[in-house]
């Protein structure tokens, strides 16, 4: 027989006193332990993967949603699953892809968590939403604020260069460039949003997270319902793979999957305060003073959904670890010149973790390996050394020359 | 009965004179018009749309491949169709779709093209690829080039942009700068290709423009097998269109529609030499001095496919016109702010076009408009004006304040 309260009941909980909260979008972080909710629910009967090309209605029994808005959509999702044959047989690896998050609406996987935000402000009325960010969350809350005819508020640190503005800003959100400390700024933002109905979705937001999931659940499907043996993630405040892992959790839980991928979340070196708690065997990490890697989109001195990601961790199966800016650029370049993917410097931290990881760990013939490319290495352009290119300059009537030369 | 002949059969073909080539990938010009060449094909039994989540073995009878191997293809395709409603319903448009190509791998509708030009290209053995470009398809080139693991020469301008080197140095073509006539050296490319066995596959190359007929048939596929209305195109060296309406021509050849789209090419006025062309009523453009637009992507003094488009559009429906420069960037400004989208000048040409079209034809409730995004704006960052964001800098201390003053 089925409880009655098992059918349809959601709730924000944490997982560290295991205390559950009525779903509330303006709060979302436990009262007592202060560390960010997340969405369960029980749905009605069987889950399945419904038969549609739109991921948010294929996979609707896994999130949050109740109905679903194609008008709030830009087509997020789908992204492709390439098997990378070239860095897999030069380095020895066994089965190797990568999921391309970049080739979403604004270039990066947070449209993922920004569309599910954006349904679920719309579905309960709210108007205004907002984000604390510098780079791919600004764009891509102010692009689906855009699309759903929301007023959106984009909190900006005072240093935040004016591309990153512009990528944002052409979405016409009010962008405020705040002086002071990013921390303070990010719980700031939740008291504003409570006093004048803002609705901040920030990095390690419930609904964000349920986006996220999204990812894992495709992948797992365009694997052909295989689970991936091997997952990499570059980890910043955490969402992202705690989204990831929630995704398999599910899975195991409802009896599809009998084992969970092993997770490889990755910070950089200059800003890895998980992977330095992980590797010390601490359960809580340390706010480290200041950040300092070329790995912008994950440098995180206080990672809000840290501790969660060490419980789940430690709980499951995996591990956090780090890798240099010069490993990173190294793994960037082989990305580009060898498969044809350019991604951000972050999103390259996945392959610089495989190469780190796979020198103290024999991987099976057969096992299948996924590295997360989470943005384009179009908003990072800065990083990259001109003199590295191969590069010719020649006059028309010379051109012959310079070419026989290269491919004789 | 069937012919022998019809089975199998392919072509390279002259639109003009009517002189059909066997399929050389070294020549893709007719010797006595000097017009590009393009594809056909009669292929044995019916063509169907096949079930496949990757376009190219979707579309295949439709396309120049026996086979389709999936270990060359960064996952380009399924772009999606939006619907544009806040900018249909406020300009009182019918019902009005965008088609974002720049979610493609290197984030444009080069993509396309270029994954059948490699596709074709190791089908025979060729080994060395290369295209005369200065952005989109320098890119995409190198970047399938790289996924292929052909070697890659790349012919830009000698005034090409450092961030425009970048994105496509980045997947370590050879890149040559060349001083001299641009037009020159898009002919020389040709003959040092047949020389040192180096596919150039250019802009109107009848590989490329056969990969570009497969946003056509994706978006057909998208409506439910209904032939959009209207068909708004960016108009640059006219490969991108002429794909396009070959893939609504041979729809109506095999008798799947009744009635072609009306095609509307839009050029920028200060890069137009096949709208004014079309305007004056000549059957061939006149090669223009020297362009000037912001939409460089779109900037061709002298467009090889140009006549053939203006053969085209006329035979069958559709008209070729020019939008301003300032009224690209307003259109640009529009779909960001209120679609969620950033495209590329380029790109916006399309709604530019559309709405300076309205001025002078009245639609039907019912029709169906699609505005095709060919680029993205993250690749075109500088013509934005920072002083058009709405940017405001404070305190910490005084966050509340101007946040009170935003959303009162």
């Amino acid at each position: 027989m089925r409880l009655k309260e098992d059918v349809n009941r959601e709730e924000f909980r944490c997982i560290f006193c295991g205390k559950s909260y009525p779903v509330n979008i303006f709060q979302s972080f436990c009262f007592d332990c202060h560390e960010p909710l997340l969405y369960y629910a029980s749905k009605k009967g069987q889950k399945i993967f419904k038969r549609s090309a739109h991921p948010l209605e294929k996979f609707t029994d896994f999130l949050p949603l109740s109905r679903f808005d194609l008008d709030l959509s830009l087509g997020e999702g789908n992204t492709p699953l390439i098997p990378l044959k070239h860095i897999s047989q030069e380095m020895h690896f066994p089965i190797l892809y990568a999921k391309n998050e970049y080739t979403n609406p604004t270039s990066s996987f947070k449209d993922r968590g920004t569309t599910i935000a954006v349904q679920k402000a719309v579905s309960i009325g709210i108007t205004k939403i907002g984000t604390v960010s510098t780079g791919n969350m600004a764009s891509s809350t102010a692009a689906y604020g855009a699309k759903a005819g929301l007023k959106a508020i984009v909190l900006v640190k005072d240093d935040t260069a004016d591309n990153k503005l512009l990528s944002a800003g052409m979405y016409a959100p009010h962008l405020i460039k705040v002086k002071g400390d990013y921390g303070a700024l990010f719980w700031e933002s939740f008291n504003l949003g409570k006093t004048y109905n803002i609705y901040f979705s920030n990095s390690v937001d419930p609904f964000r997270i349920e986006g996220y999931k999204v990812i894992g659940l495709e992948m797992y499907s365009q694997l052909n319902l295989q689970t991936p043996d091997y997952l990499f993630v570059p980890v910043s405040s955490g969402g992202h793979l705690i989204g990831l892992m929630k995704a398999f959790l599910e899975l195991k839980h409802i009896g599809w999957i009998s084992k969970l991928p092993f997770f490889v979340g990755i910070q950089a070196s200059g800003s890895s305060p998980i992977a330095k708690a992980f590797q010390d065997n601490k359960e809580k990490y340390a706010r480290i003073e200041k950040s300092k890697t070329i790995a912008h989109a994950i440098s995180n001195p206080d990672p809000p959904g840290g501790n969660i990601v060490l419980k789940l961790i430690r709980e499951n199966s995996g591990i956090i670890l780090d890798v240099t800016d010069q490993e990173i650029l190294e793994a960037q370049s082989l990305l580009a010149k060898r498969e044809g993917l350019f991604c951000l410097t972050a999103s390259a931290t996945t392959l610089a973790g495989l190469i780190k990881f796979s020198q103290k760990h024999k991987f099976k013939e057969r096992d299948k390996i996924v590295l997360i490319l989470t943005g384009t290495g179009l908003k990072g352009l800065e990083h990259i050394d001109k003199h590295s290119l191969d590069l010719h300059t020649t006059p028309l009537e010379d051109l012959q020359s310079i070419i026989k030369t290269l491919v004789d």
